[in-house]
């Protein structure tokens, strides 16, 4: 079972102990919260929509909170737990398993940059480093910026000025521009009037080999699951990346293009400047998305698109001239 | 009369010497320009559109700028000083009361935090503090940050890396992710070839308790009025709210949204990643707008809208289907 | 010849050196890569489109990357290299005189700033300067702010904080406000599966006087040419400006705008929040653009436009009557 390297989790709790108003024919203990894909056999996890169904059927989740109707996905031996609101319920068991990963406390480990303990990484002034920070050889990282506790960077990256990184892992040959924020928890709460109840964001940024970020981008950490970008992929500048998103490999992003939660976008996709890509859509391989389109609809390998709500080229040129 | 702790004024005018070349039955002192709902009896005000007659005719202002055609608005009791342009007078007494808030000088009293100042707040590294700052109890402070004079903050405050705060007033258990610029002038100023001339920004933001920001959002200070965002209202990444806007509470607002000046949103809105408000609006509660929309007229309460420019739900199906 | 003063250049090449596998008539050196109009009799420049024309035919280059088809529009005394990709041999060459532009390496000659080296300029806190930075008379600098090496600021500038300038002229009464990044490479590489090749960035960017920044804007220097924005323009905050974009004077571009690269944008523009502006346009002089427009076209002196795709307000207005 994989560990969190970057959230305190509590000791396992029985079923019954997390549920107590139910009643469970077996009371194992349960270790973690992960997804579907994720889940081990002393996980809990969750299944709240049908579009999940495939990573339902093949889990090897011990339990896993779901609905009267979900539940006939899950395998035998995963004990569904039902439940009216899965996200409500997903919220109050990540908050068990992880109590501090619903806010970014600052780090409490952070020191100026040694030389002698990175002996072999180029540190500009002011930089201030966490505990079990790993940095690889021949990486700079720019004035000002601030790697926080159990963040892992590869070799020759080249990191600049002014930019936060936490919860992160991030490969070699990879470029973050200043101003970039890498690794805060996402936009995900339960709004109930007068308060609302925050998500846990107890995932982390994956930032693949070769990955390039332009200056004051944004890119969130997953809640549950990761957030990743795919190797060699580039973003322009104030590009926005909800929790969970994950794109592809050779990717080009344009600048201040904004993606939703929990989209997956696939390998040598280009994105024209300020397009918006809706939440948990999926995008193909080799798509063409034109500038300030909006997605709202997941979209086949191959395609070219473009609009305001984005649909084909040739749809898009077609409806232009219908209006001249 | 409540003081602008933010910004120095001047002492008094008489009316006589702020509009030399006009006469007027009486000549009062005028010690301060306000909003024409937040002027007393010893301040001036400006009417600039009939747009706002309802706060005219009810304002306690000793004087106020405006226009043959409005001045019939204004009660009897308040002197109308007739102008040609409301807005380039409205520039030239504000600069005469406040002869330093048409720029952001850097503050000359920042220093470094001293645990000793704050006993029961939590500072990261290098965070620097002006004079007669508040922080209440149990808030943190994150690295690098900046808190400019005068500013007050509630406690169980959860303050990021790389902020800047300053002319603001927050509540309450509010979250400001890494990145935020709170506090700034805004974008106003009479653009004259060769030459803008820039408004005065005295206002202030003002984020009531539970508010959270996500990362790199810009919250510009009012001008003569305030920015405000109400309770439990959370904001997601690279949103941008322009000098005066006015957000209700319970309101979720997506990445990247962007709200031009002056417009007010109710209570329990919902706004889509990269929606556009125009400014002056008025927004109703309980008002749904899709992703990507621009809004450029007001909104009912209860609406659901989408699309540039923003209709009725209804009608932006109806237009897709019209279109195929 | 003018000296690239922010980017070490390798010393001249023999055209045979540049280009083993042709044979030229003429063998002379090289020195410098520059665009066409800025090419001297001692430079290489580049062709790489029609559009181009008006500038190859009075170009001084020395020679001349281009492909068979434009070779006709250089003029005899230039040398025409005809290569299957301009772009590609651009970058090869560009790398061959400037081998450490293709990214922003942290620059090692930052010192905390010293009152006594500019006597007349107001520093804020941890501000870190450049070898080489000319700063003007009454000029203030923020806290956390980053000046890199051979930067000019002229006098009465207002800096904010955490801003980061390099490679950068900037004139006088200039206004930055916190967090803008000015000067960082831009977005341009070409895309080879598996490895992108980066364009190096041998441009600057150039704010002439009066000109005013919001906060987080970023601001790419030029590739080969110049980033520029003209006399007395003002950007509202998170604007965003691609490599080489020139905007005229007494311009005003409101929040989130964002340009792609190499657009020319005339005198007296204004341009509402969120809108867009595709690449490689010319914009005329007093052309004003609607909020969340998408500008894909040329566009005329004195145009009103509005839409998605941009097109004049009255053509705007019909299509919405169209349907509603």
């Amino acid at each position: 079972m994989s560990k969190n390297i970057f959230f305190k989790r509590s000791d396992p709790f029985l079923i019954s102990e997390l549920f107590k108003s139910n009643q469970y024919e077996v009371d194992n203990k349960v270790f973690d919260i992960k997804t579907l894909s994720n889940a081990s056999s002393q996980d809990i996890s969750f299944l709240d929509s049908a579009k999940y169904r495939e990573f339902a059927v093949s889990t090897n989740a011990l339990c896993c909170l779901t609905t009267q109707e979900l539940k006939k996905y899950l395998p035998k031996k995963c004990i569904p737990i039902v439940v009216k609101s899965v996200l409500f319920d997903l919220v109050k068991v990540t908050k068990k398993f992880y109590p501090s990963a619903d806010l970014d406390y600052p780090d409490e480990t952070l020191l100026k940059s040694e030389k002698s303990k990175y002996p072999s990484v180029k540190f500009s002034n002011n930089v201030l480093i966490g505990s079990n920070v790993e940095i690889g050889n021949n990486t700079t990282i720019g004035s000002n910026t601030i790697i926080e506790h159990n963040v892992s960077i590869g070799s020759n990256c080249v990191i600049g000025s002014q930019v936060v990184i936490k919860n992160s892992i991030i490969g070699n040959r990879v470029v973050v521009q200043d101003g970039c924020k890498i690794g805060l928890k996402g936009f995900g709460f339960i709004p109930i009037k007068g308060k609302n109840i925050r998500m846990p964001h107890i995932g982390k940024v994956i930032l693949k080999d070769g990955v390039e970020l332009g200056s004051n981008c944004t890119i969130d950490r997953g809640s549950i699951d990761d957030t990743m970008i795919g190797e060699n992929t580039f973003l322009d500048n104030q590009v926005h990346m909800a929790h969970n998103v994950k794109i592809g490999n050779n990717c080009m992003i344009a600048g201040q293009v904004g993606f939703a939660g929990s989209s997956i976008i696939g390998d040598n996709v280009s994105i024209g400047g300020q397009a918006g890509i809706s939440g948990h859509l999926k995008i193909g391989n080799n798509v063409k998305i034109g500038g300030g389109s909006g997605v709202v609809k997941n979209v086949k390998d191959n395609s070219i698109i473009m609009g305001y709500p984005a649909d084909s080229l040739k749809n898009f040129i077609k409806d232009l001239k219908k209006n001249d």
